[in-house]
């Protein structure tokens, strides 16, 4: 069978190895949301998934499957329930997945979890997932398991946004189909995009509230919340690069763990 | 951006588009469970995700993401909580993801749907989760949605199991990584297949009732519960087409779907 | 006070005693479903409570009330929601009874439970209340309890199914209101049964999968998914028989109870 | 087949056409409860059966099954968690059969239903789960159904009240197991009551508060929460009959219905 | 910082250091409800705040911050759901704020716990959020907290209840906005209190049993169900002293406390 | 009865007319939490509630209850569930009353809603109760209500930010217990602060993760994230200004609503 980082692709002794070895669980967490005209629905999968892949490499990891749905979608941060094809799993549901795939884990020894999330929205609901894991599987035994949880986008470096956005950057929320988004699918899925389809009615200009109840006019009809030009697949690139030296960094300061040469 | 049936590798407009003219939705759900020494553990994701495609394919249709995790393995069934690296959600979990999915879909006006099932345990809370998706949309909407929902096995023409199991077919809940999956995996996915490390210790003797709070024996500790002898790439693709002219020809007989030449 | 098996027929000191002795304690979980014209819908009730009354008989057992209500009638099964006099759980409210009612008898001390169902539909919804029990009970208890799940039709010997069908036995699904749950009737509750209100339009000829949003017209209107025809009290005793004998066998053979002489 | 107002032990057409006819339906909820040493622990279930049973006869009713479990007994009302035999459901258990319950009559076109309680604590989740009941049901449908909740003894007239208890009324409350319930089971079911086993360890003086996580010796060690003494058959014919009597009268008022003669 | 009773108007040191040293927590659980067209809707937190403050002022305990809403409104009980102005929690609602609250209490090692209802619908919801919480915290531990439940009207004296109607007592369900409570409103919040606009439509006549899905007419048009003559703020101290009393010598009883002189 | 725009302090034939005539409702949602030594628990009570009530008064609006118990409280924006005092509530019992007070509101015709949240980890769980809400009332009415949502620091203008943080803003999530919420407290409840016991171990270095399962040695042992340096009541003036100015002008701008002289 084939050599790799994949969970699921892997036979049970070759993970139940691992794990009583003390390899790390990455564990993605996506969404199938509308990003733009320019773009797949897939990107919030994508991104998590290949930075995980590459560190679990270098850190002789392991990758769980993505859970591909997220939580609802909101207009400030993805468009809203309103935009065609994005699919909306409530804030329960995603959380209970998360719950029973981390008891799943703990269950079978996994002590070094690491939740890298790709949707905006997912935010809450896998903090209580996470919480509510633990509650399921006891709070207080010895020598438990630890889950690390973070934004994939949060362990870009100051110095790259800098890079990529000269003339400021407008926030990572903002960023929905956007500049960040567009060049990491072009570096790791350029068959997924297609700048010369991306409309530029961005960015939106939100208010600083929420409205329920009435549309969110200031949505673009794109779905595009900030701007696409200046991606490339090199910046892509610098963020990929950053993304997983940020994960192998984590592992090492909280794990212990060295990473491959 | 490229030419396919997957839903989320599609921007949103083009979705919206096919939606819209009728195309069918095909839904795969799966797990992450245990299938022997000699497979990978995707198995109940790899082989409806690959039925859908191809018939969608034929028909014009959309697949959207497989959901990797399943129902609660039973030990009769695919090994149980007890085997090392299977992912078990609770009933209430796939029934919630199940329901949220299929409401996204009625919202965004998707009237035929197909629910492909790859692992055993998922008939039963996919069949909740369909019922409480037409109670979260309403039940007495005009021209409401359609959703089937199958196993992908039951598909299989009876022509096809004589002869494959000339000696007599043990059953499909038997079947769990044995002839069947074995072979369909050795077509579809190869280098997740390995017979030189199946272990023969099936085909499993099961009580005709099963056991909580006490282990069951009875399973085979590679966790193939029937055998793995006789698999091969071509067995695997009578498997396959049989399962692909099922989804076409249901299509045909539930919505008027004409296949593609 | 009268000598019974039935558990909320006795007063508390006895059922506290006999639990102190090691009593293994049945519990028949059934429904009110439609049943065919010429029978009455409690016929999910009747069967397993009476298998497990005679069984506990022979075994110094209890016997706790039955579950009246079942999971959601499905068409391939049971005819299905649109049939007149079906009363429908949810599949989240057939589990919890089960986990209140089994973490009841945990609490009280019972070691040996034989959960006996009679109606298809019930069985993951049990399944997952068994399940919920030991995740609320805590399965790490050392001596803790021991739970059986079965289904009653399950523990015929094929000899008898071959008798009682010498040209081929449908499979227990479509045996929905047909001639097994009819002739146990005929020896348990022959005044609920009146053969000639039968009307012959079965068997169902069901596709390989199930609709939902639309009706299932393969559905015979009489609700009987096969026949009625060679229905006997005599063969129900048959079927007794064996069931009540495959119950004290694993009694034995789980939990070293001898029955009675 | 049988003339019988029980709804279960009736053929689907019977009940369809009563129901089509504006026949009531009377759900009986009861409880698996301690009921002292000497009598059996289904008392909550038998005595609002039968009440309703012969109600319904006068009325041409149907009574559906009685569900056999109840609201986790507390000790001022029924001895508590510690008791040994009472098998306890959460209130969110209750709730859901309730609702699920009504929500199938509904569905059949049941409008009048009475919900005749027999558990004490039962009371409130009944009232929640008639409410999720007309959530899942729509409120807003013209001719919608009507429920009637009540417990039987609030039916007994105070003049049979002062008859039975001339040197006054403990309350319902603590008539746990007591005179009211005795004398009930004598009529309906003398052979599940040995008066000649009951001891005289009450009346139970309680706090006027409850405690939790720590145990209430105020309970009567037999479970009697009142007294026994004074119990016998004729006293509960006249309780059977006042409660009959109002059951009558309130479908007269609320539903126009006349009894028979 | 001011000295106080409540919880949360104190910085987090100095409630670590009195729940240490063994204070008891008061948690008074109300409503937002109709009370008439002379009273505000906030009785059902005023009343049980005040008494708890009190009583914590004499005993050196915490008063936790009030619950401002409830369990849905009853028409016997409180007016119902059709009431203007009422807010309604469900049942599972007001247990799931009462489990988390009190497990919150438990993990800071509050040892005496007493939860004080203002609200007759609440009283269910709470010993199910009690019970919960023992669920949630684990019930087997050594040293565990006690929890006390009450309703604040049960602590009145039967010589107070005398004094007030010395015509006879309604009953505490038909105190709803009535005597008891406008006079202890007068003690406490004159300024919520309007006699003036009272308007003398009851008392009500209920039915011994409850509608649901159909309208209550009995309810008086408003909200009282009783009278509000003869109440005064002079009444309203009686009572009041009679509650804290009561509850100081419930603390002395069950924990052991001493009241500050 | 006194003037007021507090929902709860009002009889509720007030609250119909001002809810007939338009008025819009502001719901303040809050948290019991460690706000270091130097101040009480309350503050995200007191500041939504604080600027809904001014706001109210400007606008002819009503301020429903507060809640005062918030979303589990994480490490990185209010110190964690390790902190005494901090009283958590789960996200799903957040959510649940968020819901049913919003069904609540709706069911009186309320249309117009503001919800302030005072506490980060709320955030999440209330855009959840909200969807809830309009879930279970229906989303397809005529005429339905608007529910806008906010964070009460949002509205605060950036030249106010500048003005108080010359040397640059840590961001609103390290504000926690900082200059802001200290300010603002001293200017509506000097009482409830004391800056003295400030201990001035911040600001937080936090990870760009969080840990589960492991301590969060990072958040002070003071419980305050930022600063509390430069606090003062006029600084807390210009926020409260800011933030009842941003709620004036979007009652004005979302419900064409004009703010009383």
């Amino acid at each position: 069978m084939i050599e790799t980082v994949r969970y699921a692709e892997l036979p049970w002794p070759v993970v139940a190895e691992r794990l009583a070895a003390g390899a790390p669980v990455f564990l993605p967490v996506g969404a199938t949301e509308q990003h733009g005209r320019h773009m797949a629905m897939n990107v919030d999968v994508v991104l998590p998934s290949a930075v995980c892949e590459i560190a679990a490499a270098r850190l002789g990891g392991l990758v769980a499957p993505a859970l591909p749905f997220g939580m609802r979608s909101q207009p400030k941060t993805g468009g809203g329930r309103g935009f065609p094809g994005t699919l909306d799993l409530s804030a329960a549901t995603v959380s209970a997945v998360i719950r029973d795939v981390l008891t799943s884990l703990f269950r079978h020894g996994a002590k070094r979890i690491v939740v890298v999330n790709g949707h905006y929205e997912n935010i809450w609901p896998i903090v209580e997932g996470i919480e509510l894991a633990f509650d399921a599987f006891g709070r207080d035994r010895a020598d438990g398991p630890v889950v690390i949880r973070l934004d994939h986008w949060d362990l870009v470096r100051p110095e790259t946004i800098d890079r990529i956005f000269p003339d400021g950057y407008p926030g990572i929320e903002l960023e929905h189909a956007s500049v960040i988004e567009t060049s990491m699918m072009m570096t790791l899925r350029p068959e997924l995009v297609d700048l010369a389809a991306a409309t530029h009615d961005g960015p939106a200009q939100f208010q600083r509230y929420e409205r329920y109840g009435a549309p969110t006019p200031e949505v673009p009809s794109s779905g595009v919340l900030s701007l696409t030009e200046g991606s490339s697949a090199e910046k892509g690139q610098w963020l990929i690069d950053d993304t997983v030296d940020g994960l192998v960094a984590l592992c090492a300061r909280e794990f212990g763990l060295e990473p491959r040469k």
